[in-house]
């Protein structure tokens, strides 16, 4: 089985900008408004875009999200983010729902700059508790850009691995848009946010804290597997664990594009730690001219990559997903029958 | 002959940092107190690092500046800024005058957050038209990681642009220390900064407006041959100049410390876009246990890349830093005789 662990509701229907809109002219008040999206608008987002592609792609399942950068965890207030976070976690339930066999859900959650992780919780339990969802994402820096929370080594951080650790679900790491005019969202406060997510967690104690934490860092770690040697050094200059030890603390998605790049993700942190993923439809929307084929077409890559055995393919296709995910095993199962 | 782009004075003698300290006693009154240090000092802080590690390595000149991390653009004002700068400049001036065939001298600009850069061209003109030094270091996030100016690409740094291309000396991209608890300075805001300026660049209509700007980033580009694919994407997306087209306006160091990321680089910029570099005594300060050699003895790794032509080495170690900083061309011609 193929399971693509990392891709968003990009497409939603225009019931949910509507939403979104009138947040901003609720800023005073903040209300949850109805949400005025159809089963069939639902499918029509869907059919021809991510299940389409697919099918094309012979994935067979995807860990579905709401939009990343559209959560923009900057904006207005923690209950204003709320809102936003719970209709969006629904409509992800409702894609669940209505296609079993192609969706797993991930939950965003209602973060907020200077807010505590804590508050976030209740939406965790509802969406891995009542929606069966299997993980959620974790936006480091919620002030987008601007870096004013405490880093994720910070014991701020632990009610949320506390609940993380006793769901037994996992947190992808995942930035969300940015306001500060420094950054370009996808092109370079993604790559950051997921480098600087593994730098802070390399020099904390989180998981000698909490040893069953799982965390993913998505897009190949940003630099991870091209600065290795750096971050190997800075161990060993510091006396923390090895780097090689470290790395196999966390997954990573494969969520890049070359193939020298997912090669050298591979090598870097190993077969047990790489995620299939696509991030489809995401930030690399375009045909690569020297392929002729998408960007995030990027399984090819893998298949390509001749030293793999069959085990390790199985591994980084599946097996991984269902070590690192354990919510997602139900599913699979039922999916296969 | 071997030139190494990228050193940084780490090693300065206490009468620097004592200056440095006094900074901080003088905050509500700045004033720039005498620098106690004595060519003997000067000596015996580079004869036992800097030059004897050259001599081992086969380098035969470096680009040297003031310590990196320790210009702290982020701390105190704009006077203060220029004070320690200026004190740190003068010192870069008395290594190039004791060792003039083994340093080549490069500034640091007297930097400081929500100040126009305008405000150092002043340094820029005395340290190349007065000391004789071949360019500058530019940290395009003086407030040390909360990013609180506008990007490269940005009006803001125009005038610095101007007198740039006026005196034809290039300006190596580097941050400073970071002042942000989310970020560690040389693991992760370097290579923040690093990315995030390619990034402001090519979304820039920098190289438009001035085509004879010549900007080198540094530490490989951060992410860059890394997520090559994904910036070509944003290229095609958003109908912006090819990215092949783009990468060669800029040079790239080779601050890296393996060879599966040094052969990376080269071979997505290319031979005519890569400065050899070692950033040493820098942020690898330590011996890698796979080669037994420092992590920063890096010219290895370019030596083995078999593809590579007698031409295309005598670029990569000498002809592309030449044409980058002409003004290193007569010291070049002077150590040869």
């Amino acid at each position: 089985m193929i399971i693509d662990t990392h891709g968003h509701y990009t497409t939603v229907p225009p019931g949910v900008r509507i939403f979104r809109a009138l947040q901003i002219s609720n800023m005073g008040r903040p209300k949850k408004t109805p949400v005025a999206v159809s089963d069939d608008e639902i499918r029509a987002s869907l059919e021809k875009g991510q299940i389409k592609l697919l099918d094309e792609r012979g994935i067979d399942l995807m860990l579905f999200s709401p939009m990343a950068s559209g959560m923009g965890h900057h904006f207005g207030s923690a209950v204003i983010s709320r809102h936003w976070t719970e209709i969006n976690n629904d409509l992800i339930h409702r894609v669940c729902t209505l296609y079993p066999n192609r969706f797993a859900g991930v939950c965003a959650l209602p973060q907020s700059p200077g807010v505590s992780p804590r508050d976030c919780i209740e939406e965790l339990r509802r969406c891995i508790l009542e929606l069966g969802f299997v993980g959620c994402n974790v936006n480091p820096d919620p002030s987008g850009g601007y870096w004013t929370d405490p880093p994720l080594g910070d014991h701020w951080w632990y009610p949320l691995y506390e609940v993380l650790t006793e769901l037994d679900v996992p947190a992808m790491i995942h930035a969300s848009a940015t306001c500060n005019p420094a950054f370009h969202t996808t092109g370079s406060h993604y790559l950051n946010v997921d480098a600087t997510a593994f730098m802070q967690l390399m020099e904390s104690r989180v998981f000698q804290d909490f040893p069953r934490l799982r965390l993913i860092i998505t897009h190949g770690g940003g630099n991870l597997a091209y600065q290795a040697a750096r971050y190997r050094a800075l161990c060993i200059m510091n006396k923390w664990e090895p780097f090689e030890t470290f790395v196999r603390r966390l997954a990573f998605d494969s969520t890049l594009y070359s193939p020298e790049a997912m090669e050298l993700l591979v090598k870097v942190v190993g077969v047990d730690n790489v995620l299939f993923a696509s991030e489809m439809l995401g930030g690399v929307n375009a045909t690569d001219p020297a392929t002729g084929r998408s960007f995030d077409d990027n399984k090819p890559y893998l298949d390509a990559l001749a030293w793999l055995t069959d085990a390790d393919r199985t591994k980084i296709f599946e097996g991984n997903a269902l070590r690192v995910y354990p919510r997602l095993c139900p599913i699979v199962e039922r999916v296969r029958r």
